[in-house]
């Protein structure tokens, strides 16, 4: 539920949004869902995180987990559009912090993970997995290599949500995130390369399971408590000049009153 | 059908082959398909036309047409991992030679094409979209706009094999190629993005279209012939030190013998 204050700041702001706006924004909304959630392990390419962000807009898939262990995350507008700030995206900053990360920072953090003397950096995989399954979520590890496990169509989607986890570009998923699933899941291959790159995984795993969900009677909708939270998000990220405007209204109307 | 000559170097050359790599051979090439191929109309970007190829390698889609316009088609080895040398490849070269273009002429041929007055450079996208249809394929054009049309899940593919045109990564499918099309075909969008990037479109529709054809029962494998044929230039192009082999071959048995 929405606080008093933010029903009116929603209110007050949604006044400097064009009806059609609006329109499209709960057209949008009515097509979002939980129920498949995207993680992503420690992305080092910017391109393959702005394209899954795009990806995740595109197909309705909400909510978006970008965990950082050795690399940071980063995103490219140029490639996603401006698609992010229509998630709900939660990025998980190193422990070191947010700023850039230098080459020579990054080939440090890469030489100590693989097996030099400084303790590699705690990954922060075991926790956001932990919490996710908390919430319900079944942890659905994208593998190429796995044996005993289900495909995009196959995987079982009757018993509850899942969370889909993406790894790293050139070493897959990490092996905490191999102890935490739940399920394994592989895209069939054929031919003699072994993988797609992982904006192609992520897009064939993503439009399969938002297609199914939406086709198999599964509770994918948002729940209404959730969903006017998000139209509050977006109506307060995305109005013109909306910084100014939670200044004015702020001050015109207090926070707290 | 090999030629006797054809038979022979193939003979010699696999002596140059362990078992295991022509066993691996073989699998991929009982799961190679023409029942669908995929032509790329005028790319622009290395890494788009480069992911193409390791998605058809991988899905088991043997036959990429490569259409240069305006644009150079290049790929990018380091993003398709040699992939392009175990497909049929074709790549219709601009007329003015398939040279590297530089960025000013790039520019030019871009100003040109978008009105400017000196006339544009004649689409090859007709002659090769009629030579397909020639050989029995509906041209199916992708396009995130098109309103009466069909889904990867729903496009009819019983009626015979089909070649999916992907366009430009800015404009998509060009006049003509809307033009040549049968089938319009989108993937279904639900977000306030409208499109994928080309990539992600090429491996969403790859995907469903190669798992569909190998479980509708349609009759989707390499005829004999050819099948004989691929192996043939598998070989020829792949063993080690193939040119130097080939060589030492024709010097000792002669080309014509």
């Amino acid at each position: 539920m929405l606080t008093d204050y933010e029903t009116r700041l929603q209110a007050y702001m949604e006044g400097f949004i064009t009806p059609e706006r609006k329109e499209r924004m709960l057209q949008v909304l009515a097509q979002r869902t939980r129920y498949a959630v995207c993680v992503l392990e420690d992305l080092f390419d910017p391109r393959n995180g702005s394209a899954v962000i795009r990806h995740c807009d595109a197909l309705g898939i909400h909510e978006l987990h970008a965990i950082e262990n050795v690399h940071h995350f980063k995103s490219d507008t140029q490639v996603d559009l401006g698609t992010a700030q229509w998630l709900d995206m939660r990025v998980y900053r190193k422990p070191s912090g947010g700023g850039p990360v230098s080459v020579k920072a990054r080939r440090k953090a890469l030489q100590t993970a693989s097996g030099g003397r400084v303790p590699p950096p705690a990954s922060q995989t075991p926790a956001v997995l932990a919490s996710l399954k908390e919430r319900g979520y079944r942890i659905v590890a994208t593998s190429p290599h796995a044996d005993d496990d289900s495909l995009p169509e196959t995987l079982d989607l009757a018993s509850g949500p899942v969370a889909v986890v993406f790894g790293t570009e050139k070493h897959g998923i990490s092996e905490e995130a191999r102890e935490a699933a739940d399920i394994f899941m592989r895209i069939p291959m054929v031919g003699f390369v072994e993988s797609f790159n992982l904006s192609a995984s992520a897009a064939i795993v993503l439009h399969v399971l938002s297609r199914r969900i939406r086709e198999e009677g599964l509770p994918w909708r948002l729940e209404a408590d959730d969903a006017e939270r998000v139209l509050f998000e977006w109506v307060r990220r995305t109005a013109p000049h909306a910084e100014s405007l939670v200044q004015r209204f702020d001050k015109e109307n207090g926070k707290g009153s």
